[in-house]
């Protein structure tokens, strides 16, 4: 396939025939690199993970339940290196193009899936998101995108990163496609359910920048539109930062402890910011994080008490526009500070969050997002696309 | 030329002859490639380092006069990534070969200059030494090799890593090539001058393995006896740990600060060692250098009132032995902290040691060496060639 997007690893030719029928018959889809496709090595964006392991005996599940669905999966698609990044720089193997603002960064780590898609290369593309890898990409390009509910989608055959974090989502550029997609792999149709009220974080909004907050005005009034009751919530109770700090320090106490034999065994390559996330991981002693396990809980608490099972959460996906593609090391670190501010909700609640890509600042997508109560994904769908109407 | 041992860097095809005359005439010699060789980009043991800096204008200062004194330069050796590292493994070029001791590492960072004298692929070769990197890969492939005193040769066109502690140094099988080379780039003729005293540093042959201390034993009775006197000494004072301390965070202090705009600009790749050491530097802060810069200071003057002008010290080269070419992250990482326990000394007064090649055991080189007093390097040569009679 012509790959002017830089979205598909370069050295992968992998394709693999769907389903004569079903209900993704004759749409094409791609599988970030972290996704077992039966016969290829995963290369996790980093090519000593690549060489130090064989090739995948079985297709992730994920990949084989849109097979059987009907799609024909096209190739293998860039990911920030062993999914740690959440702006789609990969020094091995390119960057991405956005092709929905050239010139900046698609967001990572699920980069080329969200490059492919909104460049027209496939239908649809896997993404995993731990800590915002689907949700960030889905906002700089400006597509649908949805995190599941932890556990709802199986990660079987998806490289772990950080096991109390990680699910499977995808992305579309439309609302029908991207409802279509979720209903194979959520195992169930589009919710005609209407949560009665739409909650807006208003901390949420407030740490965002005023390019941001500006472009969704107009979409929040469309938004607000749509439910019976709309209320306001500071959601971290004057406090939002202790939120990200906790879901930052248990995330990377798990990708630490997922990454430390192979760092160990492999000795491997990897650029410096990958690098530092590995080695300020690996001080991380067991004992730091009980504080957090235990204000993980508190979160869960308060936010699965505001939303019941009838509101939802409005807020922007990221504070920021997607940085620009040559920044330094410094501003990158301070973007993806930034951009963990907002995506550490879902990630420490293990709720479902939906990228509605219905803003834009001077042509730059901006995204709007919903987070709903525990098993709520197929109501989000529902939402998505009464939203797009 | 054939380079068996993986000492050469691969892709660079570099030969520079040698003036017709002078006292090195029809010798030839590498350049570890953190040495400036004229119409050549300096590598630096990194392909990101190389791509980022542009050919050299012309000839470093160390080359420039080996060239001058009639030896040819035939290629520019592999070194540590950005000179960080003792072991000698580079994850993307390779560990040359240690031809003294098969299966173990050459040492670093000079690992290719050491590789390739040990094999017998050069006469002589150009090492550099902050933390160790001529000592160590002296030590662990049998070779003479010296850390001259601070300053006394010149490293101009030579990568900088942490100035006050860079210098340049250089390695031979045997005492006569040695003395030759030392005599030229120290533009001073090995000294008669034989210091009275030679003082055993005994918490320095207490912390050394008991192999190494075994091998030493014999050769301290040899090089005793070249001496009018011999006493021992404990030169920590009880505390040698904090020479090590003290020297490793003034060392990362400053390649911290040497790397950072490099780093800031280039995101470059590196093995996780090297981007682990780059990221610990990173969060040393001026305020934490103050101590350590005292520490120096006292240091220097215990060791300087030890030595006068009339002793030498004695002490391990290395308290192990070269560690297997295929030992994990953490054994490295030991490793690597073991060997300067003893390498931090003459780093840290700025003091002139010689490597002499005196020892084994069961066939793996063990060195011996001399700490001499500011300035003695050509009374280190001196010894060498007496020693070796």
């Amino acid at each position: 396939m012509k790959d002017e997007l830089g979205a598909f690893v370069p050295h992968v030719d992998c394709v693999v025939q769907g389903a004569r029928t079903g209900p993704l018959a004759g749409l094409s889809f791609a599988a970030k690199d972290l996704f077992a496709v039966a016969g290829y090595r995963t290369g996790g964006g980093n090519p000593d993970w690549e060489r130090t392991h064989p090739p995948a005996r079985r297709h992730a599940w994920a990949v084989q339940a849109l097979l059987d669905a009907g799609a024909t999966l096209v190739g293998k698609t860039i990911t920030d290196e062993i999914s740690l990044g959440l702006l789609g720089r990969n020094q091995f193997y390119g960057t991405p193009v956005n092709p929905s603002a050239p010139g900046r960064v698609p967001g990572g780590s699920s980069s080329g899936s969200a490059s492919a898609v909104a460049g027209g290369l496939v239908d649809t593309a896997l993404g995993t998101d731990s800590g915002g890898s689907v949700r960030t990409p889905a906002s700089f390009c400006g597509l649908y995108g949805l995190r599941p509910t932890h556990g709802r989608i199986s990660v079987e055959g998806m490289d772990t990163q950080s096991p109390s974090f990680d699910t499977c989502g995808w992305f579309a550029r439309d609302a029908e496609t991207f409802v279509k997609v979720g209903e194979v792999l959520l195992q169930a149709p589009a919710s005609e359910i209407r949560p009665a009220k739409l909650l807006l974080a208003t901390d949420c909004f407030d740490i965002a920048v005023p390019q941001v907050r500006s472009a969704l005005a107009p979409v929040l009034e469309k938004v607000s539109g749509s439910f019976v009751q709309t209320g306001e919530v500071e959601l971290g109770e004057g406090d939002l930062p202790a939120w990200w700090e906790n879901q930052r320090k248990l995330q990377a106490g798990e990708f630490g402890r997922t990454f430390r034999p192979w760092v160990e065994r492999c000795v491997p390559r990897f650029s410096i910011e990958v690098g530092r996330s590995i080695t300020m991981a690996s001080l991380i002693s067991d004992e730091e994080l009980v504080g957090p396990k235990a204000f993980r809980e508190k979160a869960r608490a308060r936010l699965e008490g505001l939303l019941g099972q009838d509101a939802v959460l409005c807020l922007p996906t990221t504070p920021i526009l997607p940085p620009g593609r040559e920044e330094s090391f410094t501003q990158m670190t301070t973007a993806v500070g930034r951009i963990i501010e907002l995506t550490c909700i879902a990630g420490l609640t293990g709720l479902p969050q939906i990228n509605l890509p219905l803003a834009s600042h001077d042509g730059i997508p901006v995204g709007v997002s919903l987070i709903g109560w525990r098993g709520s994904d197929e109501v989000l769908l529902g939402l998505a696309r009464a939203l797009a109407e």
